[in-house]
């Protein structure tokens, strides 16, 4: 452990307080810059140092974890500031671009950049349940790897400074799909009468086995192959047309359901209909 | 075990081939039915009985198996013929209005009815991993039960004639969506040159961590009452707003992502932007 790194928090909203509570928890000097000061008397009173200036916040370590609203903020912020040699972590939400174009500016005026994403909720963030994706140069993560674990399970993606930001866009789609097609279900069931603690182990089992086959569909994308193993996209599309049928028949919601039938139907149209689902890599793969 | 039960299997698609090809690996004494009788040949080598008529194969014994294209062709089949006194087992795809309804038709013509839907394909049959769900009266079920069992992992949903159904579709809009969210990010990780094996694990685990917040987001589905505790719909949807824009960026289709922050955008302009995701069960609950 080298948790006498120093390290400054650039940025206080919430999740900004809860990165520098957590080096505070886990012994780190911290030194914090917010625009509004005030932002930072509990942590202060926690034994944070406030900085009087951006310049300050950066002079006072190697590494800098920056956490504001937007990108353009973090330009505004820090664009003449005295970053040269430093190490700074940007955990700003943004697009791939915006990671890859800050990764560059950076660079030019001396620092070393990696870009980062918060897969968790302020209150997680100093727990192994907080997971913070990071992309950029291995080394520098390497670097600062102990100090950054201090805030959850801190995990290096590859060089591309965008992976973060899309791992962690493509890991919500995830999240809302689930969540979207679970309430599918409790709607659909709950027209029937079933409750959704009823309905859920189900959905819940049918989840997480289906979560085991995506290992084995990844070899087929990877392959632009995909014979048909387990059933053929026209069999699936026979059976989401029973499940928009239905739903239209209960008065739920049937977009979700639609959205699903009309990808796999193009897929057939293209001629695909024999092979198996992950075939749709191909409708996935370009806009509408 | 009561394996020496007589059972009769009706409709020899690939699927019944392999619900008669299991009963009789149990040592059932197994009666088979089919409109082309030689599609029983292989089972009649291997033990089974073809029946001259669906009367004969009725009479068999006290179960029927049926398992035919729609529940039409089970009318076209079964009306008129000796059902009395049996108990039908209808695993034929359909909807639950078309099982409540067969349900009544069956009773009215003094058969015990179950419905059923096979959430497996023909290889799995006979295997644990064959989960075969049934709805209808319990005691129909469970006088059946170990000879049911022969076929897979056999599941009494409850008296409901229609649960059968509706779980099955439910359960495919899981598998689906699931499925689905896990192509749409491989397809942005592609783009950023990452292999869908590399992306997958990260899926898989996110995909499982998921699940299992169901339990608790079902609690606030049933109570009706949506605090947000871990997020409000409207960081959801900023977040959202960001993957549209990535999928628009990289060039790869964004109607799943379209989908999901409509129905939020929607339930924010009803109010409910301050409210965790599951809120959205009410808009999942109504026609668009």
């Amino acid at each position: 452990m080298e948790n006498n790194a120093p390290v400054t928090i650039i940025g206080l909203g919430l999740m900004g307080q809860a990165l520098a509570a957590a080096f505070l928890r886990a012994g780190h000097p911290t030194t914090v810059w917010n625009r509004t000061a005030a932002k930072a008397d509990r942590l202060v009173a926690d034994g944070a140092r406030l900085a009087p200036s951006v310049d300050d916040a950066l002079a006072a370590g190697p590494l800098a974890v920056i956490c504001l609203t937007d990108y353009q903020a973090v330009h505004d912020l820090l664009d003449g500031s005295g970053m040269a040699g430093r190490t700074l972590v940007n955990l700003t939400s943004g697009s791939s671009a915006q990671a890859r174009e800050a990764a560059r500016w950076a660079e030019q005026r001396g620092a070393r950049y990696l870009d980062g994403a918060i897969m968790a909720i302020p209150t997680a963030i100093g727990t192994t349940d907080a997971v913070i994706l990071h992309s950029g140069p291995r080394a520098d993560f390497d670097a600062h790897r102990s100090t950054l674990e201090a805030l959850g399970t801190a995990t290096h993606l590859g060089a591309d400074h965008g992976l973060a930001s899309l791992y962690d866009v493509a890991g919500l789609a995830m999240m809302w799909s689930i969540l979207s097609a679970w309430l599918q279900g409790a709607a659909m069931l709950r027209a029937a009468g079933v409750d959704a603690a009823t309905y859920t182990p189900f959905a819940q089992r049918l989840a997480v086995g289906v979560a085991g086959w995506l290992p084995g569909y990844a070899t087929q994308v990877d392959r632009g192959s995909f014979p048909a193993e387990v059933a053929t996209l026209e069999t699936d599309a026979r059976a989401m047309a029973h499940l928009v049928e239905e739903c239209l028949a209960l008065g739920v919601n049937a977009e979700l359901p639609e959205l699903l039938k009309a990808m796999a139907d193009r897929a057939i149209a293209a001629g695909h209909g024999g092979e198996q689902y992950p075939v749709l890599i191909q409708e996935f793969a370009k806009p509408r």
